[in-house]
């Protein structure tokens, strides 16, 4: 079996799901609320988590929105304590899991959750919440080592509350759970891993660890994304992705770059994170390459190509053969937009740890490329 | 600057040193004892820590001793005591760490070391201990985020206290410390990190975060050790390093192996703990080679070894280079302890995570070859 402990207590193995019951007694939790979503529940891994649970010990919430709101937040709020809830348990991807932040935030601290908005100063507030346990069921973002909870508000703006103790407390990372995603999601998802892995890599700040962690992410997904790929089953494969998004998640403190400074803004168009930064990845590789020099030459050592070859290509061909849009055009962006979405960039904190500074006029050039 | 927090807050970059300060105040600690050991004073280093707070505001113990006594930690827990203080700053190796670590046990949780035993099940009784904060002057063993405290006791006997409460919460980093270590002792202790790597990538345990920080700690090793041997004042070999013997500090609960379940025993002739280590790795690596292959591939793809290339050969010359000593016997060891020190090693935990089972007649096999 699979334990460590970095930021949080993470259990990494096949079957994994198995030792809910004991961590939820590790934690302490008697009654826990699960929180999904439905895409989750009628994949049927709900019923997988609710089977290693005893009848009635238990609440559930299987209502969360695409884009978490505030609303399902308070929903799910009223069931933690009309339950006596002592813990929630997130199964899914990113939204199931900032849900369950923001129950455990608010049903520990009060307030409303713009309270604790990061640009108001707020999250700074955040002491200890109520235990959460997270669940991945994708291999992709890394949000269950995540700090942030990001919650659309009733008034529909976003809030981002970021605090070290918004970290899951404890991850169950079972690659079972990822066994049946299709290859279309698997390969987007897995791509922004990767993005996490190259862009934090060769990012302007300096964390050791972090640089240790994004390599290693990047070498399983570029060894193992074509054969989980094409074959969904191919358990060996789905642990390693299920690694690289973990390690991905991990990495994220190091500061990100250029392309999820464009793929943010892009992402309110509602076009998929992972595949904008699929189509993105290669352009804004051209446009760091001589400032990352040295880092992209080991990138290139860690995944196993040859001096000769060239990065910018294999980023190219790998898009191709998980068949990604080729460009942002044919993802239904439309040109007018491009300058907005520079201006966006330029301006992000994504931008500022990109290894070159790029300014909004760069920002058009490397979208006008991606078109 | 380079901020990163898994274990522990790190900060890690040249001239860090300055932060105490301000890391003092982050963790509210308003009169530290500064614990450290003759050596690293008499190397001026402890002067380089006091320019860095205001005259009167810390108090200072300098005699730890090589294997820390629960003698000396007493000593600086009257100190401790008698001054008010609040929180424990390591500056050193090991030896200081794992002293200011029982003292802010001790100052927390009252009683005496044996009381927090891990092999009388006393560890289990750690909680939240007086803050420490550990500033590292070697690149090698990794204490800085280790969960142990080893201490000899009024009685002779070790002590081994294990929790992760007993992690310094905060890290100071600075490769400028090191630049002064003479080459010999750079060697060993790199040598050290390495093995830290070598070992908990191939164990037997699942943990994909600690893999991916071993390999980074390898690949670090493997690219400038030569440097720093050859030239002590390579800021960037140094720089490398150092981020290795982090790296190698926090993998370590993955699992050690063969080559510490040997060095662990034979460390108790006052042999050096990396150069022992330095002497084992080649031929543990042949006694686990064929089960462990495709883990060993992967170390050498990212060392950057051809395929055609033995890893093993690699050892051996490095060794060489690092003039090393080339057996056993050339350290000292007499051949009469050889059964006793494999009958240790197949006994410790440390052999439980080897990726071949190994026997009492196999560790003397590997003695034998190593002699």
């Amino acid at each position: 079996m699979g334990l460590s402990n970095y930021l949080a207590r993470i259990q990494f193995d096949f079957g994994a799901l198995a030792l809910l019951p004991s961590e939820l007694t590790h934690l302490g939790i008697k009654r826990p609320l699960v929180v999904t979503d439905p895409g989750v529940k009628s994949a049927g891994l709900l019923d997988r988590l609710m089977d290693t649970l005893a009848k009635g010990s238990f609440s559930t919430y299987a209502d969360t929105p695409p884009n978490p709101t505030e609303q399902a937040a308070l929903q799910a709020l009223s069931i933690y304590t009309d339950d006596d809830c002592d813990g929630v348990v997130a199964l899914g991807g990113g939204s199931p899991i900032d849900l369950a932040k923001a129950v455990a935030l608010l049903a520990t601290h009060g307030g409303n959750l713009k309270d604790y908005n990061v640009q108001t100063g707020g999250s700074e507030k955040i002491g200890k919440i109520a235990p959460v346990i997270a669940i991945p069921t994708t291999a992709g973002a890394g949000a269950e080592v995540g700090r942030a909870c990001v919650m659309t508000l009733e008034d529909g703006r976003k809030c981002d509350a970021v605090n070290l103790n918004l970290i899951p407390q404890t991850v169950i990372c079972d690659p079972e759970l990822t066994l049946s995603l299709p290859a279309g999601i698997t390969a987007a998802t897995a791509i922004d891993a990767l993005s996490h892995g190259v862009e934090t890599y060769v990012s302007n700040q300096e964390n050791p660890p972090a640089e240790g962690l994004a390599l290693d992410c990047i070498r399983r997904v570029a060894g193992n994304l074509e054969a989980a790929f094409h074959e969904p089953g191919n358990r060996q494969a789905r642990w390693e992705l299920m690694a690289a998004a973990l390690e991905g998640g991990m990495v994220l403190q190091k500061g990100l770059g250029g392309v999820h400074a464009l793929s943010s803004p892009l992402g309110e168009l509602k076009l998929h994170h992972g595949t904008l930064n699929a189509v993105l990845m290669p352009h804004v590789y051209e446009f760091n390459r001589d400032v990352a020099a040295e880092k992209y030459q080991i990138i290139k050592q860690v995944i196993g190509l040859s001096s000769q070859q060239d990065l910018g290509e294999w980023f190219w061909q790998l898009n191709q053969k998980m068949k990604m849009p080729e460009n942002l055009s044919s993802m239904g962006v439309s040109k007018d937009v491009l300058p907005e979405m520079a201006e966006k960039a330029a301006r992000t904190h994504l931008s500022m740890t990109n290894p070159r500074p790029a300014s909004v006029e760069e920002y058009i050039s490397i979208l006008e490329q991606a078109f």
